[in-house]
């Protein structure tokens, strides 16, 4: 049986949605370890929208699902249609997308506040002791998920793992290529861009990162 | 020495810009095999822009090199700038970009003209005896580049097979795992989202073009 697996996004772009390497590196080693993949994305407005060229806001406005689902060819939910029962495993890739549409982690640090949507279906894998996977920033959001004393990692930033701790989880360094686990949670995470500083090096963490929430699915 | 390559960006998103799966793909293959990497993209608007959750245009306006920009986390350059002599190849992954902001194939068929940077930059290529690999749909510029006989895929599809005979190129049918390789023009093409039905099968393909334009180069 092959293992179903959520992937939830938020945005197309590094800047203001979801790390396009990092999510299609994930939908990479899911098929290539023949994974059925559904990915979802919350049907709100972007945070903001930047010109990646220049790094500035655009002030334009754009929806987080239709711009994510570029990064699914069209074959992507509304994240309010999600049932984690349908599901062995969830995955969210980073990018600013899990710091600005996702939660606000971006503008409060560690007062962060995260879409009701989402907490809710990722705790429902909790609940039933099913694996999630949080790859970049995304992991800001594990106390939020899991309660105090989770384990995970941001890589190696000591003031965004300073804001981490005050989450409520328990930050550990990591190194790009390898992967934080929270065995009673089933929590996998990996620094990811947090720490890449080219495509390959990002591969070899999310790799990882797949093949450990697979093998917890 | 490392090989230099060039990857010409036409957006971000099947339907309206460059296909993400095969540039993110093309872009990792690149850096497992140690070339060094920049992305250019024209800066002009694009043909239209799709709402990728509904199919539908949604009569905004956004600008290629912009959202291309997306794709390569920022590190873009226009096209204007480019120049072939700093690049050992040049490659050009696919979606409806190639099609519609890098040329007008998606109106015009084989009538199509090409972005007159591109076609200038790609045959400077082609001049100097140095690969190009094409990726999906893009090989339907391959005769603008080369001119009458270059041998090319862009996979099994009859209709479009034979719109890319009329433009004086030779097509020969591939499935999505193969390349084809004009030897005498180093022009190397295979069929990615022309056929595949999931990543894993565009990878096979992809990395087989990379792996053969770095051969080249």
């Amino acid at each position: 049986m092959s293992k179903r697996v959520a992937v939830v996004l938020a945005g197309c772009g590094v800047y203001d949605g979801s790390e396009i390497y990092e999510s299609v590196i994930t939908l990479l080693r899911l098929d290539q370890q023949d994974a059925q993949v559904q990915c979802f994305a919350p049907n709100i407005d972007q945070m903001h929208v930047i010109n990646h060229a220049t790094g500035e806001e655009t002030g334009e406005t754009r929806n987080v699902l239709q711009e994510a689902a570029r990064l699914a060819r069209g074959e992507i939910k509304d994240l309010a249609e999600a049932n984690a029962n349908d599901f062995d495993a969830l995955i969210v890739p980073g990018g600013f997308g899990a710091a600005k549409n996702l939660s606000d982690f971006a503008v409060k640090g560690a007062e962060l506040t995260v879409n009701e949507q989402f907490v809710a279906f990722a705790q429902a894998f909790k609940a039933a002791g099913k694996p999630v996977g949080l790859v970049c920033i995304a992991p800001v959001m594990s106390a939020a998920i899991f309660g105090e004393g989770v384990k995970c990692t941001i890589g190696q930033d000591a003031e965004t793992a300073a804001a981490v701790n005050a989450t409520g989880a328990q930050h550990q360094d990591c190194v790009v290529e390898d992967i934080v686990i929270d065995e009673a949670n089933k929590l996998v995470t990996t620094p990811a861009y947090m720490l890449a500083s080219r495509i390959s090096e990002t591969a070899a963490g999310i790799n990882k990162l797949v093949d450990q929430v697979l093998a917890f699915a």
